[in-house]
Order: structure tokens, then C-alpha cells, then sequence
């Protein structure tokens, strides 16, 4: 593509994030970018945190997929309000769809807003959807390789969850070399060692959630 | 992004991709695409295959990623010719970048070469890549549904490719679920349950190559 076109693209994008950040801030609402390849398990570290946090924090979810809203469903049989943006093959949320639906949430309810993004590793990064931090998923059966070959997203996150550590014993991940590679590219990075299926290490990832809110509300 | 300016990004390559096309015919070179997900295995099942079928046939790959030569490495390994792609960032190949490298090879001596693209379920299947065949991988760890959330891949695909199957005791993953919203959106397309680590299902993937090996070679 054009550098020039991309550069407009991207400005135009960020002005729009800018707004939404003033916004989030004035309702003191926490807002985070759930961006990782498809099947790393987003929507799955939703459901659970959704649920098992539900008496602490008001949350909504804003949900965005290709095509369907099975993960809106999914997400909302939690009893947290979720509402979808199918981007029609589109790669990516940007900072106009997320305002095009911020209207159906009463920010002043909320404690944290998760924007679900498109499963994909390249192209949500670069798209500021007016966030207060990006967390990258990734899953055990992916490959410990992905932040080095995919560096721009970890370089960027608040957070690195490496999910579905139940799988561990049957396939070849080295948590310490993916950990290894985040931090490198990240020294500032979280890594979180989960596993939604067992629930293993979702504590520590509710622990830095909590932090998260008092931060924005203070 | 606007749609004349995608439009004519798509026209200049599809119009490489037709020289490319013309070259791989003209040299019967049998060209496949291979898209999934960062992780499901597509570097995985090209080491088996270029090992496996070496007596066989003549292999090149080209190797696409956002940063690194593990892949390239990887393959090379096994003896095949391989040439890197690295796109600093972007989120597919296209058929300049093709273009731009297949001066490495040798065509008169390939039967197949095979185009691993970039980590990524949706922009690499609009840039044809000059390619006979898109191949799609889905991984036993990343849900049944990706092909139901992500179509357009696998109604442009050839062949769709469970890989990782040796999980299936581990993960919830309906392998005729995903296989019926495979054939949902494309009826001709071929469904392959196999693993690279314990190498079930490999054979009839090899068959599947030999067939079109010789369809090409007529």
C-alpha cells in the first residue's frame, strides 16, 4: 500500500481513539484490547473472567469477528452485555466501529470494557481502538516462536497470556522461551501462565485485572 | 480503507499474479498457497512432506513472515531449496513479492513449489499469489468453528487440513463439525485429518499432492 494512504489511515484512526480515550477516562472506565491468532482462547479468558468476577466489577464486552456473533452469545450468557461487530471479512477493529457502538453501553455502569479483536496477530496492532492496554493471547499449541515472529504486537502489550498450559505435556512449547522472547522484545511485559479449561493461573491474571481498575479509578 | 484504492491494490495484483501464473504453467511447476493461523503447523507439515517425498518429486518453498528465517531454516533442513520473505510487519504476500524472488529458482527443475504464506487467516486469501491452489490448515487446538467465523478462506481453498489431530483427546474440537462447515461453504473442498508429530493422515495427503502433480505435468 501507499505509505501515504497507510499514514492517513492510521491518523485518522488514532484521532478518533484520542475521543474515545477522553471518554473512557471522564467514566473512569478500564478498557482492554484482547488481540491474539484465531483459537488462542480470547473468548474462552472472557467467560471465565466474566464470571468468576461478576459480584467484583461491572464489565461489558464488545465483540468483533469476520462473520457470526457466536462469541457475542457466548460472552452474554455470562450475564454480561456484549455487543458484536462483524467487520465482513474485514482483518481488523479499528477506532470508528468501537465508536459506532459505544452508545449501547452506560459507561458510567461499567468497570471494564474488553474489546474482543479479530483473531489475528498483525493487523489489530497497529489500529488504537482507544484502549487503556493491548493484551496478547497465546496459546501452548501455537509455537513458543510466535513473539519473535510476530514482535510488533508483544512489543506493544501490557500483557502477554500464554493460555491452554494444560496441553503443555503433548506439544513441543517452551514457556520460558516464549516468556524469554516477550520480555526481550518487552521488559515491561506481564506474562501470565493460564489454562481456562483447568482455571491454573487465571488468579494471578484476576490480581493484575483489580490493579488495573484501582489505577483508573484513583 | 476506501474501496477504489483497495480495489486497484487487488487489480495490480491479480494482474502479477496472471505473469505468474503464465511462468508456472508454461514450466509446469505445480504452485500451492498454504494459509492458516500463526501456529496451526504449516512449516511442520512442509518439513514432512519435503522429507517424505524427496525421492519423489523436486520441492522449492517460499517462506513468508513478518520477521525471522526460522522457517526458511527449518526447511531448508530438509535439503529443499528455500527462499525468505520477511514483510518487516505486513500481514500477507502478494504477487510482487513472488515475483520479486522466483529468480532463485531454478522452474525447469521443480514439480511443486510450495508458498508458505505470513501467520494469518484473512488477508492472505484476497492477493493471489499466482498460486493453482490455496491450501487451508486449521489446527485440532484452535475450535471447530474457524471455518464457520473466517469463510473466505475456505471457500477459496483446495484443500483444508486438520492438523494436530494427536490433541484431540486434550481439546474440544468436533472434527466432523468443522469438516461440515468446510463443505457448507465450498462442496468441493478436501478435508485431510492429520498430525505432523505422529504422522496419522499423511499418506492421503501425499496422494492428494501426486494427483495434482500430475493433472499439472499432463
Amino acid at each position: 500500500m501507499d505509505i501515504s494512504i497507510e499514514r492517513s489511515i492510521l491518523e485518522a484512526n488514532d484521532s478518533v481513539a484520542e475521543e474515545l480515550k477522553k471518554l473512557f477516562a471522564e467514566h473512569k472506565v478500564l478498557v482492554l484490547n484482547l488481540i491474539s491468532s484465531p483459537g488462542s482462547g480470547k473468548t474462552s479468558l472472557l467467560e471465565k473472567t466474566l464470571s468468576d468476577l461478576r459480584e467484583e466489577f461491572k464489565m461489558g464486552v464488545i465483540e468483533g469477528d469476520c462473520q457470526t456473533d457466536n462469541d457475542a452469545k457466548r460472552v452474554a450468557a455470562t450475564g454480561a452485555k456484549a455487543v458484536q461487530i462483524n467487520t465482513d471479512g474485514g482483518c481488523h477493529l479499528d477506532s470508528k466501529m468501537v465508536r459506532d457502538v459505544i452508545k449501547n453501553f452506560d459507561l458510567s455502569e461499567l468497570d471494564i470494557l474488553f474489546i474482543e479483536n479479530v483473531g489475528n496477530l498483525v493487523c489489530p496492532v497497529e489500529f488504537d481502538c482507544g484502549e487503556d492496554a493491548k493484551i496478547a493471547l497465546l496459546s501452548a499449541a501455537e509455537g513458543d516462536d510466535k513473539p519473535e515472529k510476530y514482535p510488533r504486537l508483544f512489543q506493544l502489550a501490557h500483557a502477554m497470556i500464554i493460555n491452554k498450559v494444560d496441553l503443555l505435556d503433548y506439544v513441543d512449547f517452551d514457556v520460558a522461551k516464549a516468556a524469554k522472547f516477550g520480555k526481550a522484545l518487552n521488559k515491561d511485559i506481564e506474562v501470565f501462565e493460564v489454562s481456562c479449561r483447568t482455571k491454573q493461573g487465571l488468579d494471578s491474571w484476576y490480581a493484575w485485572l483489580r490493579k488495573q481498575v484501582a489505577l483508573k479509578q484513583q
